[in-house]
């Protein structure tokens, strides 16, 4: 499953109505397409705006419904963290607090020390246990380790800068909401006052840097009860993936983490050879999910030609996964971010599926407009990964 | 609602790449599409492999992951045994079991005698009520009568023979189920014993047969809470079907069961007969469900010119319903048995609607690629009967 993410668009008028996968020069997606079953696909559902969390659950076969109450488990997750059911996490962010007001997010995007500081926090006595861990740059992750908290609170990040940091609320009257929203406030004036005294922060003071004296929390969710994709479909998984949330993600879903060298989230990344470690271990997996972050970049930037460009740039490459004679192979995305609209948006999804047996249609190009006269029809991303097992003979039959 | 069991395939190299029904010369069934409306359908979901079973559940508009947990009380509804909600149902076969091990799962097909063998341990006494009928030749049905207990449990049948019988497992710790497991070995504990000193046993021994001295159970199920067609849609309904379990998903539906002469569940049923039955029947009834059983057997057999053959069998007695002219025909199936696969799979089926008001489409033949391109898009089986009694007027608006 080739997830190009954000790929879907719109017309954009400065390119002849077209959108930037049906403008660009794609004669090998085009050619898969040809070779195929195309459709279009709502991620979630029509309409729907997907995050690439809850899209890449989706894709995944879970109900994000079900499973998603915020980002900070699957963003903990991504880091590696031993997590478990019903514990809460926070995303979260080393902030420069000055008499109440939040005068900068990321503390200066402080690079040294976040270690010492959160040793720290981890040494201070508080009342649930708790742990906190520092990742790149000013970002963070919090997991409050107790069984009686619910996930249902707002965030003490103000989102913007010059505004005073914020008291955490619970959504509703809900005990283990209402104890979360207490206890993630407390932690906050406590490392606040341990932080500010830290022989880090006084030396940054001391060299004219930002403080990185307060802790910025947002998207709170609990850890979901999540089957492994093993235990539900019977299926060895691995994910590739540039990006630490969609890896969190598949993590959860107890699928293995491959690397392949030089692939980073961004227009930089090493298209070959993500290609090449797929091939190179499509043996030993049943199922391998690949996101490549790059279309959805100049997506949010609302740069039709960059877009174009990175895409023309998958185009090229794509022939390297023509070796893999016995695996079916879809290509799609995860959600659209259409040019014009600068951020992800609930537009279907162009999708295209090759294999030796799939019903062949006479689609002959891969765009969001000629994938939806396709044999496929419109189908939702929670049902992708069964249509690839059952085209691979590795579904089990429902019924006697 | 005309149901080709297992008509959906993929294409095949052999013949140009066509699927069967694509390659089958069908003048008539492509009229039906032609003066029909057209699309494909998941019978439960994209992907998804439906069993007879829950297969004919989803065209009765049931939701089989609600009423289906094993294919035992649907095999006892087509024996016309008396059920009721909750009741926990096997499959069984009569074997022959040597030291523990299963030496002939059906010993030895055995024909006579089943009745009395039956009689015997229906007089024995057990922990519970219970009523064991025996079938056609080796095969048998035990309904548990006992309120408390729980369908999930493993098999006491192997199989396969020369292996040792199993002792059945309850799926999780759940109290009902755990019930269940006890309860079933100790049957086949207590069932052995008595069978092993029957004078039909001792008669075969001594003629050198093997005797059915083990009952081999499997398909564990619970009777479901199934509201009959009648009380749900306010239809008369009934069904034509050569095979017993689909009679048995009807018969829990509350249909009539309705014969054709000569029909049987195989290929030398008698086509004429069915679709004269059809007719016969129309006037008396809302809803007619017909199941040729045909076009699956040569699809587990891999056999591509036998499934079309019978295709075309079934296309030269389709004129025999054209004399219906009131009536909306659909005509699908259950599930694709793909010659390549040799099994159930969960590809889409091909599906035609022909009455006097159906939105004509401009499809020209009935195959899996023609109708996709049709004006009912993808829908699901659940759906279809509804879509029906919406066309022939016989469904009722959900709010005002």
């Amino acid at each position: 499953m080739l997830i190009l993410d954000g790929i879907g668009d719109r017309p954009v008028k400065e390119i002849g109505n077209r959108t930037p996968l049906e403008a660009a020069h794609t004669p090998n997606l085009d050619r898969f397409a040809t070779n195929g079953v195309n459709g279009i696909m709502d991620t979630i559902a029509p309409g729907i705006i997907p995050g690439s969390d809850t899209g890449h659950l989706a894709l995944l076969g879970y109900d994000p419904y079900q499973v998603y109450s915020g980002r900070g488990p699957f963003e903990a997750s991504g880091l590696d963290m031993n997590l478990h059911r019903g514990e809460v996490v926070f995303r979260c962010n080393f902030g420069t607090l000055e008499e109440g007001i939040v005068t900068d997010r990321r503390a200066g995007r402080i690079k040294d020390g976040t270690d010492l500081l959160a040793k720290a926090i981890n040494q201070m006595k508080f009342d649930i246990d708790f742990v906190f861990k520092e990742s790149v740059e000013h970002r963070a992750v919090l997991v409050f380790k107790d069984p009686n908290l619910g996930p249902l609170v707002s965030d003490t990040d103000p989102h913007l800068e010059d505004r005073p940091l914020l008291v955490s609320r619970a959504d509703d009257n809900n005990l283990p909401n209402l104890r979360t929203a207490g206890l993630i406030n407390k932690f906050t004036e406590m490392t606040t006052a341990i932080l500010s005294e830290h022989p880090v922060n006084l030396e940054r003071v001391e060299r004219g840097e930002p403080p990185a004296n307060v802790i910025l929390s947002r998207g709170a969710g609990s850890v979901p009860d999540m089957s492994s994709l093993e235990s539900l479909k019977g299926i060895r998984s691995a994910v590739i993936a540039g990006i630490p949330l969609v890896r969190g993600v598949c993590g959860l879903a107890g699928m293995d983490i491959l690397s392949a060298p030089g692939a980073t989230g961004g227009l930089d990344t090493d298209l070959e050879s993500i290609f090449k470690t797929i091939v190179g271990n499509i043996d030993d997996y049943d199922f391998i999910l690949v996101n490549i972050k790059g279309p959805d970049i100049p997506g949010h930037d609302g740069d039709h030609s960059c877009k174009i460009e990175f895409i023309e740039k998958i185009d090229a490459a794509l022939p390297l996964l023509e070796s893999m004679e016995d695996t079916y192979i879809a290509i799609t995305g995860d959600h659209s971010t259409p040019v014009m609209v600068k951020n992800h948006s609930g537009d279907p999804l162009p999708l295209t599926i090759i294999g030796k047996e799939v019903r062949v249609d006479d689609v002959a190009s891969f765009g969001e407009r000629s994938c939806a006269k396709g044999g496929l029809g419109r189908i939702r991303g929670m049902d992708l990964l069964n249509i690839l097992l059952d085209l691979a003979k590795r579904a089990e039959k429902f019924g006697a």
